[in-house]
């Protein structure tokens, strides 16, 4: 029997909190003891609250919210194989969603037979890949690999790749082909040698019209130059797709229907050029990290299962306290692309209308994510999250470490020690504000933000950040009670484009004959035409 | 006399419009003729509002309300060199905004003193880099800049040199270093041929920290190699700044307070890069570019002033459809910085909660702005922008033709007809959206968008579309009576953060006394002591 969102007893007594949330620009509310106090530690990485508009009592009806929606069983169900990719009494995807099994290969292992099963076989494609980059290594030929995917086949691995540069081996890039527009291509082969380049083209359906586009305009430079395509390309692509076809691709890896594009980047999606960058050692390290948070999110304590307690944060300022957006701002330059692949995760998953019965919602689903990485930040849009009229939560994450080392004492003080003091320093301002006879240096305060940190940003830690937050937005689907792994929103665009395309070609053909086919769209194709 | 918002008879009306917005999902409203009708072209560009949920009716209330507020008066103010950088009554900035002043040097000139003799001085910096740039053309060593700020240092000329790199001179890179984060300066030094590189140093009050550690960063990158660094670093700043001096860069080029970071691409905060990167011509095709848009902005007509149009249609979505956020979608690769440019123009600018009175509004100021390219976005969260709880506003930008014309025919259509099909596509359906007996793929529609839509991606058009923003945002600022020009609302957090590490410092040096500078930051603090 559903209860819904509003019926909760949680929900109603959350509720009465938001009323008068607590004021954290009062004298004595953000205090030393709350700030060690409102902190949560979990395999080397610490989720720390104390800047969020919560008090302890908030807290535990929080955590009530989650025993309330059975959102811990929800998570044993989707790392066990369960259906729950499912909208009941209509036509939908009726799959599981299998990411964790992708990396269900250290300690512990999960008993569930499809999980089981999803863990070997995705085993067995990564020692496909080890013995193909085995053999890559040996030969010695290549240097770049030529990513060509789009949505969850470039934003999450393109990241995670940037993420990770420092730990790259000698001589080695990735570039990723993702857009239509034609002036990516020709960017991105304009300035590569091609006999040392691997072109891997990523489609799960293997029918992506921006991807098999891509891939032609790619086998066109390499037709141009002389060289054989199939020599360079290989595919990653489901069973017995248009894609999986020996006589087109040097090596296939496969990927399953239970993975989905924004939660694949630990499948063959992300592994094969990440492993190709830093060595299938240090993938492994990073798939070993992404395991470890898929134990922690089945932890049944809310305050040490990190991604449900920032889920439960995340819900409090959403539907309580009415924030519109959330601001994810890494203290790490590397990191520069990692908001972008949140924003996909969070809002294709989140981004939902009905819940799982096929009702539609009365109460806000997931919000708008945006972010760009600090201190850069400080010096473009805080000024509106400073003053503006739109208060917006942020979510930082920062390392105690640089990647690098390669430092400097300036004025005193390292680089790494200007950038966490910065990130601080944004925490408490926000939250406490200043008050001023001039109206223009007023800082209101009660902006919230917490904070994720970790010891630095290696392979490992990668995969911890990445797996937290997967498991999220896995959470807030739980307790929002929508499907979190569809994307039923993305088909109107697709089919209209192919009806306007279709017009295009039609206007081309016979010049007399106009408006036939879709005249809405003829009436913006009139634009184009000189 | 001031006169508030919300007591002027346009927003009255506009109020009433709003009470039942058009409603784009019904047969026979988005018509071919009313998206023929819709629209306004000028000096090569085409606006696009069919797709807005707006009448004839509004329009003209909007029209009104840029007329009740004075909004192409104030434009002239501005571009004349009239004291727009102010609140009244408290302490403020309290001088012009010149800006336009960074490119008036075509066709009619400003008649008004100060703003001629801004753009007096500026042609003079002009001519300066010219001949610096033909000294370094002629002995031909560098191949690489380094640009060395943040904010609007960086965002805008890093945007800008992004999306005209087909028309770099061969051979030129130029890199952006802003971050305080180290491993972002070790990761661009180790990859230049320090000899070949020259550093570009830009800070008005030669006092960012961020930028003065990045330079500390590079000049000790450059002794290590046993390179005289003052023969290779050059500095923009304001005159007499610490950085106007003689002994420590190889060149210098002015900047004037008049001329804020957000609004700084076409002084010499973009020009010294850029020039070196696409050649003097070429910049000065995007300076005539940037002045043709100026003359529109003075257009008294709203519908011929392209940039107050927007700004309207913007209000109408913010305050009057209580819409929180806009997504600016380019469908063009080349404008994929253009978004965290816009970001940093719009939200540091708007982002008040007083007006020029020093009094707090009682109303919306500027909006959330975010966005990625398309058709990378259909792919990532358009899934939210269709079905999603919050409606998002989308500024679509758009090109007929691609910059490089590298383009293939696949299943009959190009790579720029297959992107153009897609924008259009996603206004119509954003905007009609579905009806379906499965509650998962009804699209409720409704959702607004706008197109600007240019011929191609050059210098000239990137010029023209810089300065449409710049003059949106001022407009917008302009009704909403607030001052689009400073931003105290950064100074909290340097102030706090400053603190910080004047904390962790005396911690370092004297392990004993602890907490006694700012326990709060302390606090935080510990987090990072192992």
């Amino acid at each position: 029997m559903k209860q819904s969102f509003h019926q909760l007893a949680s929900v109603a007594r959350l509720h009465e909190f938001a009323a008068t949330p607590i004021d954290l620009t009062q004298e004595g509310i953000l205090t030393p003891s709350r700030v060690e106090a409102m902190c949560s530690e979990q395999i080397g990485l610490t989720l720390l609250w104390s800047t969020e508009r919560i008090t302890d009592a908030c807290c535990d009806a929080l955590c009530a919210l989650a025993s309330e929606t059975k959102a811990v069983e929800k998570m044993h169900a989707m790392q066990s194989g369960e259906v729950v990719n499912r909208i009941e009494g209509v036509e939908s995807e009726n799959r599981p969603a299998l990411h964790t099994a992708m990396r269900d290969f250290f300690g512990e292992r999960s008993s569930s037979e499809p999980a089981r099963k999803a863990a070997e076989l995705a085993y067995g494609e990564l020692e496909k890949l080890k013995q193909f980059l085995h053999e890559i290594d040996e030969n010695g030929t290549y240097t770049d690999i030529v990513q060509i995917g789009i949505g969850g086949s470039e934003l999450g691995p393109k990241a995670v790749y940037i993420a990770l540069e420092t730990f790259r081996k000698e001589g080695r890039r990735v570039h990723f082909l993702s857009n239509v527009d034609p002036d990516e291509g020709a960017k991105i082969f304009s300035e590569l040698s091609l006999d040392k380049t691997l072109v891997v083209v990523v489609s799960k359906s293997g029918t992506t019209l921006e991807t098999l586009t891509n891939e032609q305009f790619a086998r066109e430079k390499y037709a141009k130059a002389g060289l054989r395509a199939k020599d360079h390309f290989l595919a990653v692509t489901g069973e017995g797709s248009p894609m999986d076809n020996p006589a087109e691709y040097r090596a296939r890896f496969m990927m399953w229907d239970y993975i989905g594009g924004r939660y694949s980047v630990t499948s063959m999606v992300g592994a094969v050029s990440l492993a190709f960058a830093i060595g299938m050692e240090r993938f492994l390290e990073f798939l070993k990290g992404a395991h470890a948070m898929d134990k922690v999110a089945l932890q049944p304590d809310p305050k040490k299962n990190l991604p449900l307690f920032s889920a439960l944060l995340g819900i409090w300022n959403r539907n309580f306290l009415d924030l519109p957006t959330v601001a994810v701002i890494p203290y790490s330059a590397a990191l520069s692309r990692f908001s972008a692949h949140l924003q996909q995760l969070d809002m294709e998953s989140n981004g939902k209308q009905i819940d799982k019965q096929g009702e539609f919602v009365d109460y806000q689903t997931g919000p708008i994510i945006w972010g760009e990485p600090g201190t850069n930040g400080q010096h473009s849009f805080y000024q509106s999250i400073h003053q503006g009229t739109t208060v917006v939560p942020l979510e930082f994450i920062g390392f105690k470490e640089s990647q690098t080392q390669d430092d400097i004492l300036f004025q005193e003080s390292t680089c790494q020690e200007k950038l966490l003091a910065n990130l601080f320093a944004q925490m408490i301002a926000l939250a406490t504000g200043q008050k001023s006879s001039n109206p223009n240096r007023t800082f209101l305060g009660n902006r919230p933000s917490r904070l994720l940190l970790g010891q630095r940003l290696d392979p490992q830690t990668m995969g911890k950040i990445l797996a937290f937050y997967e498991h999220k937005v896995a959470f807030q689907g739980f307790i929002w009670n929508i499907n979190s792994f569809d994307q039923e929103g993305v088909q109107l665009g697709k089919k209209l484009a192919l009806k306007i395309i279709d017009q295009w070609v039609f206007l081309r053909n016979n010049k007399e004959a106009q408006l036939k086919i879709f005249p809405l769209g003829a009436a913006f194709l009139k634009f184009c035409r000189k």
